[in-house]
């Protein structure tokens, strides 16, 4: 089970703003994400369609952007691909010079499509659509190409919806009470997961089990130990949600970093940072979400983090066996660069010290640290991991006093392009 | 040229801060850089080394971490490699499983490293020469190996400038008088961007050009336009450290966000947070560095920063001509998307106007907004932005009161390190 870890100067005692915040997420419309709903029949529609497009494809597109493409990218970076089918991404940007590196990479081989996208109007999946389509068109016919796109949409209306009725693509569904960025174990993200070989059931029972507390009263006081060995999920993530809230309101902390020390958890903290920047920054207020991967950024970012403004907090996941097997430092006989006294060691021996070393540097700086505990990468665990940030994340947010599932500021620069560009009513 | 532009509320009247700092920054032992110095005997060495390693080479690995691989990385990804020899990177992690997947990619390949070390005692990427050269050996000899070794390190001392005397591998030099985050047109970076097909002497070129104003006077005054037409890019980047530094001094901002339009500058973005992060952050005092690549990020990052704590300032890189052709959108028939008001339109154009409508919704959000203009992704050009984000982070620094070549707090976490992992004498 994931834990989480302070020291005792930030002890939460009282747990009742946790659980009125939940009292109020569970009538939230937008709180589908907090049973993990799951339908048999479509998880098996999954599985058949990512065995056909495994099957018959060295690439699947996966056309969508913010939480359409975020959180399945991360689970694919950290667990790995699979399959032979390489996953890769097109519509979150509109670099010209990014789609032309994509088409080259792709040259002849056999492709499909899978595009995410609730209305089917967003600007940049849109475009990249548009002109991938043509590409399938070109290369397998009408036909032949309808059989190669998959849509991701709502269940009865919009463009894509639409599109996908009249020109019979397979078809998916983004469920009504789920936002962008809780939706990664909806089809959202299971179906690109189930082509990289990932063991979606494992994902969402991992999350299953982690909600098992949502019904359960929270205790009052909690014990003087900084580590609940009785503590489940739910109240992990009450623990982490009350603790940053209580830096924020009490002490000015306005920043938070969440650290890894594993290059493949990058694209998670990016789906960590929309997930708690767009629940949170509303109201002017919030938490500003930063990343670092270390020790790459001990060498860049770590200066600051040590003696820099005191404005941050920082959140290091730890997991405890991030590999079934490592690489050991061999010896040397001439010892030049001094590394005997490490030959022997593994990798990940080093690595975990390099953490616990860097938790007590920036503790001894001044910094708030938390370290997030987790097991391994097993499916399970990652899918535990997900939800516990999905509802320390919502917790959080209704703490402070903002909608968690609602971003108005979205549409601004949207409002702004749309006139630029001289689209009709703007 | 690079030019600066702000709105009229944030504008510099008084240069002779930015004027007193570059007076210091010229006597520092460290300032080797803002001359930009180059031999032409090295270059030619360089030269003769990259050309042997695209001619032997599939793959160059380059062992660094911090300053010693993120500029050449930043520039390389933003550029393009034009060679058949790929660039990739070891040695700034400890995680087993990046080092295990370098190996799988290169597989029974033919490959050269390239280690960048002042010390070569850096644990990172000590460890990883350790194991890669033992992968040269087995798979090419000793002698074969040592032809395969070229090392970036101190001219006269330490473990690697000896084992290089010993084995005989072919050396260049990083100058004294220039540190890790402003070392990238030094050897650190020339000999990866050569092997890369990079023109280097027009990187040179670039920056040395920008220099040219650091002699010439400040005025006191400027005119009240937003754009001075007759800036030169020292006066540039002066008006950009003065603009931070008085939003940072009079608004409290703590934060700055360092926007691209373009994927491939997300390394930049990297770059630059070192550079600022590591040369400011100190003394409790800085300014948070951190990035965003857009539209992505307006999808995760983008509800925060227009609706969140208003604590931020934002840079957006704008480049004038990003590639010297576009993917234009195709006509739809049914036009179910809604897309064929853009039918016609290039990529590249469509992203200007998210650009612009991005400026405009942030400014509208309360957000001090800065762009930074950029003709395009020639060599010339890179090489004087390197150099105008050098010197406004050594002037901004320099104003805000802290050495901008030091970084004391870098060790914490290393003592904390060796003495966790059993070195002698910690």
């Amino acid at each position: 089970m994931i834990k989480f870890i302070t020291d005792t100067t930030l002890r939460i005692d009282d747990f009742s703003p946790a659980k009125n915040a939940l009292d109020n997420i569970k009538n939230d419309p937008m709180a589908g994400w907090l049973t993990v709903p799951s339908d048999a029949t479509e998880i098996a529609n999954i599985r058949t369609a990512a065995a056909k497009i495994r099957n018959n494809s060295s690439y699947l597109i996966c056309i969508g952007i913010g939480g359409s493409y975020l959180g399945h990218k991360a689970i694919i970076d950290m667990l790995g691909n699979r399959s032979n089918t390489k996953i890769v991404y097109a519509g979150n940007n509109i670099s010209s010079y990014e789609l032309e590196k994509l088409f080259t990479e792709i040259g002849t081989s056999d492709f499909s499509v899978n595009v995410i996208s609730k209305s089917g109007t967003t600007t940049e999946p849109a475009i990249a659509f548009r002109l991938i389509k043509a590409g399938l068109i070109a290369k397998y016919g009408e036909k032949g190409a309808a059989e190669r796109i998959y849509v991701t949409t709502d269940a009865d209306k919009g463009a894509l919806h639409d599109e996908a009725i009249a020109k019979g693509y397979t078809r998916f569904v983004i469920p009504n009470d789920i936002g962008g960025r809780y939706s990664v174990l909806t089809p959202v993200g299971l179906l690109p997961m189930a082509v990289a070989g990932i063991n979606i059931e494992a994902l969402l029972t991992g999350a299953k089990n982690a909600s098992i507390g949502i019904n359960a009263e929270f205790s009052i006081n909690v014990s003087n130990a900084t580590v609940d060995t009785s503590a489940s999920t739910v109240r992990e993530a009450a623990r982490y949600a009350l603790t940053r809230q209580m830096l924020r309101s009490d002490r000015g902390i306005d920043t938070e970093i969440l650290a890894s020390f594993e290059p493949r958890m990058a694209t998670f903290n990016e789906w960590w940072k929309q997930l708690f920047g767009e629940s949170e920054g509303k109201n002017n207020q919030g938490i500003f979400p930063a990343s670092v991967i270390y020790t790459t950024d001990l060498h860049s970012m770590g200066q600051y983090i040590q003696q820099g403004r005191r404005n941050i907090m920082e959140t290091v996941v730890k997991i405890t066996t991030p590999n079934t097997r490592s690489i050991i430092v061999p010896e040397e006989k001439s010892d030049l660069d001094g590394l005997n006294y490490l030959a022997g060691k593994s990798l990940d021996y080093i690595n975990a010290k390099a953490l616990e070393a860097t938790v007590r540097a920036h503790r001894l700086g001044g910094i708030p640290v938390f370290e997030l505990e987790v097991p391994d990468f097993s499916e399970q665990t990652v899918g535990e991991l997900i939800y516990f940030f999905e509802l320390s994340c919502a917790i959080s947010a209704t703490v402070s006093g903002v909608n968690p599932f609602d971003q108005p500021g979205v549409e601004t620069y949207k409002q702004n392009m749309f006139s630029l560009l001289g689209k009709l009513g703007f």
